[in-house]
């Protein structure tokens, strides 16, 4: 199978959210995907594409104030898709524009909650940072993103 | 009295949802404030203080991919202290910042129905862009922030 991947543009934002609570066994993260990174993170955000349908996305952005640094928002693949190289792909082309840009390191954060996430962070060679407190047999840290919005760290140098 | 603008630091993102229905006559806009504007785009945001208490913020980041652009996410001020040229320090300082990333452009949006916001950012000496539709009698662009969010556009020259 051929897969395609290319830089994401303003049209790519609806069909995301389309797919998104498919992808995600009914959990709606639209609201983790504003068309901001569609308008101004164009050039470290990717879809991957087969037959001409988004089969799989990374969002991310260059951190301004954290040096070296970049963050993934989001990343996701078609249910139907996975286990094929898709999110290694995307990954992979996040490191190297990151790396154009001096960028050491790369960050994300996901629930505590969400398993799958972070069984596949971990295999993709992220490590979990030291938290405040253990939850779901994780550390974590409390309050990342807001009160009560607790979250596993992750960190990969490149 | 004393006013102190200075960047944002991560324990303002709870002061600043705690405070914003307030700020926007009820309306709920928190969810345009995630925290990550407060991880990772620091050096351009800024909180203005009066006597220990943030009055007025502007959270804003230069664009990635949108060459010499510079995007205001959300700014507001403190009903009790408007008219008295805190928005205007909040937006001085953002523009200083942007100038030293050769920034030449600020663009921002907001809804057709935000007249309070419409007016200000003429005040500010913000133009409205040509959009695709007129509703309320201004230009507004269909569908800018996703399916149904319509918006003002605004850009400034710097």
């Amino acid at each position: 199978m051929f897969f395609n991947t290319r830089n994401v543009n303003l049209g790519d934002h609806q069909k995301i959210i389309d797919v998104m609570p498919n992808w995600w066994g009914g959990r709606d993260l639209t609201s983790g995907l504003s068309k901001i990174y569609f308008i101004h993170f164009q050039n470290s955000s990717f879809v991957t594409l087969n037959d001409g349908n988004i089969i799989g996305f990374l969002i991310g952005f260059m951190s301004q104030s954290i040096k070296n640094q970049a963050y993934i928002q989001l990343a996701g693949v078609d249910p139907n898709f996975r286990k094929q190289g898709v999110a290694k792909m995307l990954y992979n082309e996040f490191y190297e524009i990151c790396k154009k840009s001096s960028i050491s390191t790369v960050t994300s954060c996901t629930s505590p909650v969400n398993e799958l996430s972070i069984k596949f962070h971990q295999s993709m060679g992220f490590e979990i940072l030291k938290g405040d407190c253990i939850e779901n047999g994780y550390e974590i840290t409390s309050n990342y993103l807001g009160e009560g919005n607790h979250k596993v760290l992750f960190k990969k140098d490149i």
